[in-house]
């Protein structure tokens, strides 16, 4: 007998997926979006926003080690880290692996969704919203960082898609990057998550790419598989100086074993695959010439 | 205004997915299981068997040219290949890009899915159902390799899910790999398709993993992202003297540049990329001690 | 197992309906609508427009003949009915039952559906269209009636539903509902679909009641039970001088005796029987006081 | 925007619906089936058993008014009805609308369902299991009345569909009925809720017509529709010597008018209204000869 209760997702006019609905831990609507944390049968605990899967119990720690460790692996002493978006605390969580941080400050538009996070997703945080290194600011990140006197060793940008009237839409621009740019310390690196790689939709990643590299002189793209989010997973990481694809495998373990707690997905191995790209994906940024504007922003959808 | 047809498919009990259904190109009921050829608004014209999705036009490519080349490009010199499954066709046609091919015997259990494909889906086969240098069987490939008196280089299995009830339940066990292993040449391959490695859901694969450890004394497992299977997807490759690992992006490079026609996923670096493991699966894998026999095969459901 | 093919029908944003597909009979877009012709699991070959079940092989009886014969036969003597809308044909065919009908006009906006209808769907029409008493124009219903020199015994609104930005909305008003008793002969009828009479949904039922009620003396709501409409089904039948509700069983089994054919859903008993409102339905009848005007036409949606 | 949670329910093999899943209110599984109190955003609170939906809050009264109703007001003096099934408690509110009711007798298999009516559905019980003339029993129906030395004025079947390994295949056969004829009063009637009449599905109803008609003298089929359960519902009530076909309009408003609160669907016209037949239907009882016995007892699906 089949299961009465779905969580139906439509990922495109064109497609849509449906998971077992086992339970409904929080359901409303926040003054930004629809908030919902689901477990379903597929992929447990799970954070849903406007409809759309954030991160899934089973294979978080896919998304978030793969957005976090390249950057901060690479960066080899990052001891301020800025985070936009990073709702779950699961970004804040890998960060604190790092011995040597000193202060992370993450900067997310909807104190609702942080909230209940914190309250129903502990295997999220892991109760790294106390640590004291961690400092939590509700307001529009893109006038956070331009505002801000600091810089900071790595910003990471742990964003919701860029989707037309979507918050996070002025958050993939040429202008925004720049403005990273001028608030990283020498020496430091972005990322940003940049949606898919699969081989039928890969305007968005390819425009991120190239926007991100009108300001940055060392870009790299590169991707991991999360399966709740179906489709291959692309991020962005930039820098003036500094290559992720430089590092050996021997010195990536080196700094993998100072972190305080083992991971579950990236190892020194991993590292270098997920910057090998296919070759579909590395001709198509080849050929990629927008560029992302504050003027026309682009929408995934 | 959503489209009024779609493609449902339930991939789990728990988990379905839903494209837009543009056309039906081909629906019937063959001796052996449901056979329709579907045009998704998703993923383009689409293969189905059974209800689950078999391949795509727009990925097909990464899953073929994954199955194929780390098999071919690690054995250096492929004259002689076997099929077991492939009635796309696809698999054959990756098989003769390289020049030295002098056969490719393919043993598909069902003719009408393999008669449909031959004239729905000339983008997969691309004639070579018509090259002289290829033969195929319609029978059980076990009994076919079993009975053969011809050993090959390499021996492709591309085969369903092995599901309950299904036709391909017994083509994943430990005697019959050890049929396969009887049919290699020296220095021959075997490279099967090995269901998912998703997190939740890897059993199968790290059961398959072992079970070919059982007969051959070089296996390695490695995936690749088909976004139209929806979950990261394994294979596993095996040789008595041969490693796939050893390879370097030169000796790939060289290998592919003496082929007939570029390819679309495949390259020297993703060739590396494919065999890097996620941490958790390297955990899974190492601790998994179950054999897949005749007398309790698994299935995948 | 599961089909893998379905129509998914969106009957409101909090309801959804799939039926298995066994067809596709024919898609095409129209220069009003999308034109479906499926043939669905539930019940057989089905029209489709604008992804909205218009009427199906299996149950399409119950509609016309419920649209048609009461209006019929509380007429007496119907030599000539105007039809607005009636694509199928199937309310020409219940039309010609009648010995007496002389000439029955038809005005469908589409003449692709129409086509549509003739090719695919003869199950409906039983070929009526050949009849040489039928005459169909393309155009627009309210301009053909406002024009016409003629005047008809019954006039039959057979329309979709009045949604916004729809064909059709412009046909539910007090100034068209004017119009269409001016186009009547003495002792005529009018007759429309009026859209669900579901307790949770009947507004537009009881504002087309009052609307019609503001133009004729005698008014009559009814409904019969199409099962592939979901809910009941809602009528609205008017006139200056006849009530559908003062014929004796044995009038209207006179009537129905000199039929040319026999019908399957409507009989003497079932014409008081449609005729009997659900309590919650008459007090919403009384109850309700808005009136719809070119102005404002509602919206079903 | 799309909701998403949604209540899916596959009605047959051929045909499911989605409704909007507002608040899962309760969800178990309890030793007989699995049970869910879904706030549904089509229906509002609906009760569903083993997925199917069972009754909700904007249309229950129609449905528990038609069980009810043409029975009790057929007998004239009802002093004792048993209920088999009814769990909601919402067959119980409408028999208690009769002054002259000594006692109401209950037996539902499932006192978990019982106990989350009781306390999550007020709307469809009313308080009325405090009501001192009510004795509700645990038990198999059946057994209960094989065993009871009481006989009862009116006994009500509100059961589930006579599904195949469902708690209620066995009571819907002609060894049961005939069990509940010889426990019923002189005068006495019974009425069963009888599944769909829809016209490509109406095999269970004139079967169970057919059945009830080997032990009873007067029967008639009659039905309602019900919105939440997609197609029109059939009832056959049975009498050795009462037909609620004799009644006249008259008689019934003054019986109604002795009722201590008033109804919101059934009136003396649609009294009558549910007894007409349409003309599908009536054939195709006069065509049925088929049984259900012990033996060989249908299944609905």
């Amino acid at each position: 007998m089949l299961d009465s209760r779905w969580f139906l997702e439509f990922t495109t006019e064109k497609e849509a997926n449906l998971h077992s609905l086992e339970e409904v831990i929080h359901a409303s609507q926040t003054k930004y979006q629809r908030l919902e944390i689901l477990r379903i049968g597929s992929y447990g605990k799970s954070l849903i926003l406007d409809g759309k899967m954030q991160s899934a119990e089973v294979d978080e720690f896919i998304y978030h080690e793969a957005l976090v460790h390249p950057a901060l692996i690479t960066h080899g002493a990052p001891r301020s880290v800025l985070i936009a978006g990073g709702g779950e605390g699961a970004t804040i969580r890998e960060i604190l692996r790092y011995p040597e941080i000193e202060s992370v400050y993450m900067v997310d538009l909807d104190e609702e969704v942080v909230e209940a996070c914190k309250k129903h997703m502990p295997e999220w945080h892991e109760g790294c919203f106390d640590d004291e290194r961690v400092h939590v600011f509700y307001e529009d990140a893109r006038g956070f960082i331009a505002n801000s006197e600091r810089k900071f060793d790595v910003i990471i940008l742990d964003l919701p898609e860029p989707m037309e009237a979507g918050p996070a839409i002025m958050l993939y621009t040429q202008e925004f990057y720049r403005t990273v740019a001028e608030h990283l310390t020498d020496g430091g690196l972005m990322v940003t998550q940049a949606t898919t790689i699969a081989p039928h939709n890969m305007n968005a990643f390819t425009i991120i790419h190239n926007t991100v590299s009108q300001i940055f002189s060392n870009v790299r793209g590169y991707w991991a598989s999360v399966p709740s989010f179906y489709t291959p997973w692309g991020f962005v990481i930039a820098s003036q100086s500094k290559d992720p694809k430089a590092l050996t495998q021997e010195q990536i373990k080196e700094r993998l074993d100072s972190l305080k707690s083992p991971l579950r997905f990236y190892n020194p191995e991993m590292h270098q695959g997920m910057f090998a790209l296919p070759q579909y994906l590395k001709e198509a940024l080849q050929r990629e010439t927008r560029v992302n504007t504050d003027a026309e922003p682009i929408s995934f959808y």
